[in-house]
């Protein structure tokens, strides 16, 4: 008799956390901050890490499961192949190519597209229902790319955004105000990159409305010059890159924020980005970033914020040049073959 | 046009949270405790809390949820019928009557019986493939009860047993030798009541056996008199009693400790009431206190202990007290009536 | 050689933890939701729970600490006296006498002060340092006994104040428009009794400030009746009051994060009962609740709301009843007596 | 009047919070997984990150910043200087060089040395009081230069040692046994590289020793052949090394467990590095694994594992092994220079 059969009497087999699962695609820098936050902040005891390259992926693995001790014993699997992502319910796609040197942003996207695109299909074929968050760039792009590629309802199909963008805004204003940024309303939104514009006219701090109180905030007349403060803001990734090279820790922990609205706590609000078809005045499936109410199946409803003419004037900018940018990408709808052992 | 209709662009209903439903039974004092402590864990965010009878439970539902802000948003329903618990992954059953004075121990477990069998129909009827963990008192006894009356597998059924006096053994141990409990192994078995015993030969505290230190560790021959400790141990509840007329935190927070590794991280060992037929000798369906394995479908497996003959005559002693109290209850198997507003 | 000696090689003391205590007093039913919230929340390690009155002290610290598995080894002190008090960051005050039939409000708040006076005098013997935070009603005239009694500055004693309310205002709201209570802004101030009101104007959910939507928004001309709402907010204490006697979850959880934002995390406002001289016209040494940033030290700032007229106005009328009751008070500066072992 | 004048009445400066501080030198993998988990596991609220040279450790910083909303609204600071780190409660020094291809592991261990005296100078220097955690290796080496060149008291000097050993050893049981890891006591003891060793003969599940059901557990001769899993945990460090060229999250995460256990939850036992001299028949003032009791000041004991005869030989053998590598090492004594803005 084994030593297991002497030390238990058995009455079951052995039977895994209820956590709902997630799935990480990606074992790069941001996609192991996004496993690491993840994890520390408990939104899933279920985690899967998967990069279709490379023996990383697999030494990740290892390392992570090392601290099971201190992450309340979590299932941490993955690989190289999607079989182990069966039954996700949050996908977080975090794969993608950096820009090259004197490379067009469009020619980039293209790259970008077709990984997104591959992914997408893999993850749709072992988990059919999930919900998928983008995070790579061009992010709002890359959500519509995602969202074309998978079939799936819009609600369920979102990017990143300006998450990142709004949470450094709060952070940057709640330094000034040294107030909580938990206190402080503020958003960023439009395209994650160049055509981003703060919404300076809803800020809000501790209940009151900073526009009353000084109702040039935010605009080059303000004599205080508080605008400056949002260049640090919207520069904030590439000062980060100049420094270390890429971003990861604030980019991860906004997206373990989104996911534990997506799995454990409904009704909170992210800048994600969304299709924004039907919403202010926009007419096209555009995604872009917005405020959007967040629920276990996605995205439940978009807040339709109090935008002066001036700010919809921007948004509808920046949904003009998603629209070329979209448009220009070719999405190969062509089958992905799948080299898990279960198809072979 | 309504506000809400002016806020949002709606993307879909609004959808509850992912967490798996928790439901309490009994709002009492014991109640309460297990609610407060499974909300302040998080062990989940969709909490029932039922009891049949009085207006105290629709008080404490409202109450609790004006804590949500600091409750992560957590879903918390209920009231004097059962059909909020509908498909309750878990449900704890605190009710039960307090031993009137004068009452023989039988008369007492003979009318906690009743309830237990009314409440177990009940939640079965909404529930059919729930897990129950039982409180009230005699707890072996109860557990056997919700047992027979559920129909459920035993794996899925327990009493609280012995892990608050284990826990209560281990904190007293963590006191004297300064060390942090959750480095200390300690167990104590048999009845919940007068028939527990601690396994001296097994208490380890930090990789170290204390028996190897001292022999005679636990036994009355010992000069340094540790049997001591346990005396406080096993009067902890009528001391705690005497003082404020209940006791409640202690057993809410173990409680909360046995959902928690069900709920949410399988794979802990707790001395929880089972099934023990065909463990240790034991050749009836007697509930008993006995450390086993929580996942997240029930018990998978109890420890074989290396129990000493002495502590396996105990055990078996035990067993024999319960198996008569057990005999000597009847069990109504009669249909349960509901009265909810699904079946009126 | 004891059984300690030979188990461990003594390298210095044992050393306690290095949470900064907090002393909570008053083991009632409120007394016991803070200590629970404050432990459940690890707002402090280090946790002393002081009645000078009875037995139920004693059992309450003995229930607790059967906990501490669970509780991160907290370590949970007091009893009858309060030399376990010394040397407390924070000292919450739950005493406290309820409205008898046929009683006068005024006498009523001339007993508790009384009690108050007496319990600020221990606390500032042991602690001169503390801040102070006082539950009891009525609230803001408490907090101004618990001011004048203790010698310190304004900004280290406050009363619970509106929070609760404001609290239980964006539960509602939360509820209504399913939206995370997190998300949304919204203050309920002047006096914690019948001289409260909300800010309709300053409600912000998501960023969006909701008059602008429906610019009758609270009002009685509304035709969406959203006012109700908030008969169901000032209601709630005493709705719960009738179905259980007490309320304390909400209340207990409320102090807690309170606590949170003084003793780990600076920069949260609440709505907390302040002395509101020089602020927003009022001239006079008032306590009133007003939304206040917390700091590691007490308040360190009063949010200058942008009040439209009539909420001005019902603020300096809260104010003026306020007074009118506070000057009523007599407080007595008497030396108290410590009955310790220290002193004796 | 400024915005910030106008939006606030003043009653105090802001005021920082309270946590106690802790400082880790290097921002490398290793620096940046334990600053993340001690975030993520929120050990502090008040975190330094310092590494002397490159730009590195300036875009961590801002990037980990940015994810405040996400950590309690900790405070973040550091540099490139050390007087942030003043009056720090614990230091983490990361830091270190790696083994060149064909360098002796003496030679790299001289190399090390010569940065951990210059970093303890400075940290001495400005947290006269601290209390150090060496990772870099050899780990019990640097640990033994730390402790020489800050002048503390050996129980305020200690290496991460076996910590992670012990912890990969009780994952990998936790696999085969499917048990929490929690609820496995086992350890690894000794030098933290080829001369640690499993005390097989300790190993505890659940209350049961193993060794009494198997003898032979963990022995060539046993049948079973358990001693393999001891393969894999020794060699994990490679194994992972080989797929990502480092390891950092398990590192990262236990490292993060010894601070909490020192910075907020006394009486915890880690395998950490300490000095043995009068333990285990050891004579010098070597520093070497073993299982030790951490407190808010350091170590207050380690712990007399019952050994067996051979346990105790390979003890003596990788002591006297440290011995000739710190005997070895040069340890510098002169004064360093300080470049901070201060000291100029």
């Amino acid at each position: 008799m084994s030593l297991l059969g002497k030390m238990f009497y058995k009455e079951q087999p052995h039977v895994q956390n209820l956590s709902h699962k997630v799935s990480i695609i990606g074992a790069g820098n941001v996609g192991m901050a996004v496993a690491v936050s993840l994890l520390g902040k408990h939104v899933t005891n279920n985690l899967v890490l998967i990069d279709p390259i490379g023996d990383k992926v697999k030494g990740e693995i290892i390392d992570l499961q090392h601290g099971s001790l201190f992450l309340r014993n979590a299932l941490i699997g993955g690989g190289n192949t999607f079989e182990d992502s069966a039954d996700s319910k949050l996908c977080i796609i975090t794969t993608g190519v950096r820009q090259e040197p004197g490379e067009s942003r469009l020619v980039m996207a293209q790259r970008n597209s077709e990984i997104i695109v591959k992914v997408v299909k893999m993850l749709i074929k072992y988990s059919p229902d999930t919900m998928i968050l983008v995070v790579g760039n061009p992010c709002d792009v890359m959500a519509y790319v995602a969202w074309k590629a998978s079939g799936l309802p819009a609600y369920k199909v979102m990017g990143a955004g300006t998450t990142l963008d709004s949470q450094r805004f709060r952070v940057e204003l709640s330094k000034k105000f040294n107030i909580n940024p938990s206190n402080i309303h503020a958003w960023i939104i439009g395209e994650h990159g160049e055509h981003s514009f703060a919404i300076w006219s809803s800020v809000n701090i501790g209940g009151t409305r900073i526009e009353k109180i000084n109702p040039k905030f935010g605009t080059d007349d303000d004599t205080e010059k508080w605008s400056v403060l949002l260049k640090d803001v919207l520069g904030a990734a590439k000062t980060i890159r100049e420094l270390k090279d890429y971003t990861n820790w604030g980019i991860g922990m906004s997206i373990a924020t989104i996911a534990k609205a997506l799995m454990t706590q409904g009704g909170s609000i992210y800048a994600v980005s969304v299709n924004a078809k039907g919403k202010f005045g926009i007419e096209d499936d555009i995604f872009i970033s917005l405020p959007a109410v967040l629920g276990s199946n996605g995205i439940t409803d978009i807040v339709h914020l109090n935008l002066t003419e001036d700010e919809l004037a921007r948004l509808h900018n920046a949904a003009k040049i998603l629209k070329e940018v979209q448009d220009s990408i070719k999405i190969e709808e062509k089958e992905v073959k799948c080299k898990c052992r279960r198809c072979k």
